[in-house]
């Protein structure tokens, strides 16, 4: 089997995960740890990996061993590393948000395809077998039309120093909401709520509504300062409605077929007479258990060996800059809808 | 025991509860039960009770032995009827919302002053153990600060035919905030959205951000479409979070000694090392089972005996209804943030 | 409508459920509520009640308006009320456990059957949604073959004066067992432990195992002391598996398409490659909310009107006392296995 | 810092964890991975590491800078690996049972002290925060006298070659029990009851009722065929119980402060009146978040180096293996009481 060589760059809080999974991928072959720290690096590597520590990019970018990168660093940091690698011919696998703003984030897209490198957002969840089988869910019908999409990721969270809780947390949902969304179905407006009650200089707390091109809404919740750790994602949809419970592993999705519809529209007849309540089973599918950085691993070596683009391209990722660039425009603006251009951009 | 002679108005889907409830309270003797359609409310009754069933509003306001109504019928009807009640000299209690506009609401509240008579709105929650328990953890100052509340009351609800979610669920998550905050601590403005997305021509979700006057946020979730019922509602605060899950009768309250502290405010200091992070024990406070509706009934009697304001007099109607229309103004105007009067009212 | 008038013996506990389901139902014409303390009686009646108190069993016997009663005395009393009313020709619906000992149980059935009147259990388990579903997911045959039941009920509950928790709990697994076991399927042996750690003179809590006539065990927890409600009743079977939880109203039976296969019976193959693992997926099938004891005051109504045996007669009561009897005798024998009589009676 | 050689033995299920947390424990140093299938190893250390893989249990044990093995074979095993390690000067930590018998076990800690060699058991959850809790709160006094003991491990489960359910899953709640009871109470009888409903030839699901030394009664619940996974541990103290709920990560362990009181023992009092009820509140404390086996492999060199028994000795494993003896012996007997020797031994 061909194997791609790859360096992970970051050995933070992510880092750790990207390596492990990389070495148990067979596709990739894990040549390099990167951190400004060499002395984190060796330590996630611990004292008996042949994987080399370094802090030098430079030393990594120049190895022609190495044809792709994961990085997974501040996300300040990442259009410069991003560039970097690509202009060194390295396919790049990046964590999410590719960028601080659209703008910069646009250029790199446009960088990798013009080098025909392989541009990737880690959009993890997008790899769990729960969203897989919610896209299928509702790519095939089976839910109907969506009408309406909520989600919450709220838990006691590291208050991080370069991102505000908008740009650490609903990258999560706004990606998965990418993902499942029927393709003919887009946010066409933000508006977006947030919170500093402690002091610490950014939101820490933040509501986002938006508004799909079906007329349906969708809302998210993120906070970093809740006791409890929820992370709730329901589809309403006209045959089924999906809620996907992610803190409850011997039960992540169900799909129930409860509901309202309105059953008529004769406009003569009177209202009461055109709603009616469905109250039928709940199915629980059974999912594989698999590790979802399993799935991004495989994915990013797939694309890159096949010179295609992957799930989570770069495209995706510029979408999710976009509605966090309109939502953070709203926030400044006392929670103004903020209506999206036709590309998301501007 | 003086005991007051009550008339139940509406035998629909809560006038059951308070009629069974009223029949319960030694301070209460219950004479009449009051439908337009008097089958309906002799069949609430049932074949075994010496309560009177009569469609006739009049004859229950003209008799003598009624000294107080519980008025337990669509919205829109409040307004007449409980000015009937008034002018008729009879203690009124309500359900929530009090009228479909404030200043149909605050003529009732003036016209009881004038009369000297108790005006209690039916706000049940504030009547559970549960939010007693919580008004005294953040009165007497063991939650601290409060810095969010978060709301969500989800379900397969009955869309109305008079009122839209927000006027139907919303009532109690706002009584609920009016009852428990500090008596410092108000809504200053407010914004919303809402969506109808089954064509019910009204809408069927609602998400309400408050802004207090204290700085922080309050959200509320209201949902009909939702399969599964969700009751939560979170209060973080300084020194510790409130979680009340009214779904879960085994731990409705807990309070966690969990969350974020800025721990130092020198500027000199670098921002990471002002944050700490507490996760310490929760404690689950014992609660007594008791119906709440009980303790309205209770209420209502002292009240009325000791010619005092109820816990949920009026006012706390009018501050609910000034939060309702400028949450609707809001929606109305995509989600403009809507500033409250220094009275809530206009 | 011809009604059945009836009395309902004893206002402690449980009796006022029955009086209240009884009021509820149209075949039924609630005549009294007797107790030996009339005042307890008119306390549960209150104020707005036609229905009529007395202290006097003879003179509910007496009253030819009464065709039947409904009894919810202590056990120890059953056997002399019950052979009263069956003697003044009156149907009776009694409380479980039927009598404190089969041989007092077995004249009563006999009596009924000599007088052609109903006797009937209040093994109120059997009539609720949950129940119904589960005996008909094992008689079609969709469950396949049971292969283990496994209940637990344990909650902090009243030591009683006159039971121990043997028969104050084990009555609800036992009946429900009988209730939902193919008729093929019956015990044919049980042994249990008990122990009273807190001294109140009567086992607090209790473990029994029963063996199938299939060859399957049944096993029972019983708990006076646990500080948590569980009451969760497991059937596993060959087809499907299904987990009941009665304190989890959003989902109390899910129907599991898990399990553990032997997928060949080749003694020369390896036993690993004999099992197969199912891991499908669970269904909730949808229930209604339907209190179960207006299940029981219907089907008391129908067996009388129809003379016939009602689901749960005196022959199930029996069959319960037997397994209770057998348990005891174990408990006496340091958990000694103790068979049943061909009638489970010795 | 000193560090010790290390050979882990046997690749399969549980070996992966241990080589896993020994290498990031630092007072080992990871020497060698060794399997009767080489390639298995391989797989298991992948591309990337140092550690050597082997299928010569000779060559680890002549090997001199190997001071200790890790064993993680299957139980039939264990004897003759163990003794052969010992044997070789090796100190030996070895999965759960230590041996199939209780002599094969006493002959191996005979050994061990003779050599004075460090036998340890990886009672895991011993080592978990949740356990150290439980521990603590008994052996401090704050549950009070222990009244019963009630534990649930239940799931779908590997159906084993070579043991049964019972010594499979048991020797968890066996070591537990005998990790957290005050040292003054001990077990003194057993009996058992079990069944192998799928004809897997050998018991898929067991109960275990203990005597202990105090009184009270302990009871396990074992079965490899649920569809859910439970694992409850409930300890019931006359001033606390404990519920130990290890599938739910944010609330392990629950302290109740609620319970049934013989409050007198005065014999010419009134039953009743000797019973109280306590309805206080849940604390749940907070715990650490830290894998059990990083805890098991600490204990094990801080053993060695210190060169004193570990906190789950060979004496620990012994007195699990007299309590399974007597279960296995229960079960051939028909649940027969089996009395435990002083030593629990014979």
């Amino acid at each position: 089997m061909t194997s791609f060589g790859l360096a992970v760059i970051g050995a933070g809080y992510w880092g750790p995960n990207l390596i492990r999974n990389a070495m148990a991928t067979p596709e990739l072959r894990v040549e390099w740890l990167c951190d400004l720290d060499e002395g984190r690096a060796r330590a996630v590597l611990g004292h008996y990996s042949t994987v080399r520590a370094t802090d030098s990019y430079e030393r990594v970018l120049a190895d022609p061993a190495v044809q792709a990168v994961a990085i997974a660093t501040p996300a300040g940091t990442h259009a410069a590393l991003v560039r970097a690698a690509l202009e060194a011919g390295k396919h790049v696998l990046v964590e999410k948000p590719l960028t601080p703003t659209y703008a910069e984030g646009e250029r790199l897209v446009a960088l990798a395809a013009e080098k025909r490198l392989t541009l990737m957002l880690d959009h993890t969840f997008c790899y769990t077998p729960a969203v897989r089988k919610i896209r299928e869910l509702i790519r095939s019908g089976e839910v109907g039309e969506v009408r309406f999409v909520d989600s919450v990721r709220i838990n006691l969270g590291l208050v991080q120093p370069d991102v505000d809780v908008l740009w650490d947390l609903a990258p999560h949902d706004l990606s998965i909401l990418d993902f499942v969304l029927p393709p003919d179905v887009r946010p066409v407006a933000v508006a977006a709520h947030a919170s500093d009650p402690i002091g610490a200089g950014r939101p820490c707390l933040a509501y986002l509504t938006l508004w799909l091109s079906s007329g349906a809404m969708a809302h998210v919740h993120v906070n970093w300062l809740s006791p409890t750790k929820i992370r709730t994602y329901v589809i309403g949809g006209s045959r089924r409605t999906i809620v996907w419970d992610d803190v409850n592993p011997a039960q992540r999705v169900s799909v129930y077929d409860r509901g309202v519809d309105l059953t008529a529209a004769d406009p003569d007849t009177r209202r009461a007479a055109l709603i009616s309540y469905r109250t039928g089973d709940v199915v629980v599918p059974a999912l594989p258990e698999r590790e979802a950085l399993r799935g991004v691993m495989s994915e990013f070596a797939a694309a890159i060996k096949e010179g295609r683009a992957p799930l989570t391209d770069g495209e995706s990722g510029l979408r999710v800059l976009a509605l966090l660039e309109a939502a953070g425009q709203s926030i400044d603006n006392d929670g103004k809808r903020i209506e999206l251009g036709g590309g998301f951009g501007q």
